[in-house]
């Protein structure tokens, strides 16, 4: 396989940029990712992408829950801050203000315009990224009006 | 959950639009598809929602390989054509010319700009649509300068 070609057809795959949120025995965290699909309307399941070597796939793995936080148009630098380490104060992630989830107690970020928590259904491991599978069991809206990020309105690239 | 709020924040991930084709014992289809997603960079892995119900299903248990064919924006017809049952001709899927996958046999349509060919890895079943995740075996470019389509570039939904 050439690899300039497969770099230039998988970067043509349309992904968004969210925030994946995760709370275990007091330990918050948050990580920008961009890897994530709806793939069933009945139970309610996505399916996401999480880097293997990161805090919050290690939390994530023992807690089995976690919260996506949607990102509009225009919050970069709310997406650049989860690039790294996020830094935990009480009810704040890296000086972002977060309430926890209903179910989860994973971190809702005030800021984002949408969440949705979700439990772990199934992992299918064997590359970079693990890949879990969970049913969305609680949602909220806090403005509807508006146009998500795609990782296309940026100047980063994610994928290839 | 409120069934709202569930639909509004799933509606708000970011999905593009593919042709997912099959081949298997002289049998072809093609989907359109919109639950795509990387899934790992090395090995290079991808993840994709198919619907349980449909012929693309049942071909890729079988065969356990498909394509992924790239739409760009303004291929609304060629999307349009394939929510619906293909027609098979020599050559053809439902008027739309191919040649076949080198490493799977499975359709590339001659208009599409990109595709990448894929290995079943692993599926998750459970919801209305299986999980696939599949490792990217060969890919081709045919033209490099164009913005893939997106949902949002749409009239159409798939999602909440």
């Amino acid at each position: 396989m050439d690899s300039a070609n497969k770099k230039t057809a998988l970067r043509m795959i349309s992904h968004g940029l969210y925030l994946l949120t995760v709370q275990g025995q007091g330990r918050y965290n948050a990580s920008t990712v961009s890897w994530l699909s709806q793939a069933s309307f009945e139970p309610p399941l996505v399916m996401v992408g999480v880097r293997v070597d990161t805090l919050t796939h290690t939390i994530l793995e023992e807690s089995r829950q976690f919260a996506i936080n949607v990102l509009a148009l225009g919050q970069t630098e709310l997406a650049q801050t989860f690039f790294k380490h996020a830094e935990y104060e009480e009810g704040e992630l890296s000086g972002y203000a977060f309430e926890s989830g209903p179910v989860t107690g994973a971190p809702l970020f005030l800021d984002a315009p949408a969440w949705f928590e979700c439990k772990v259904v199934d992992v299918v491991k064997g590359g970079d990224h693990t890949v879990v599978v969970a049913e969305v069991v609680e949602a909220g809206v806090r403005d509807s009006d508006i146009t998500p990020m795609a990782l296309r309105d940026t100047s980063w690239h994610y994928g290839g």
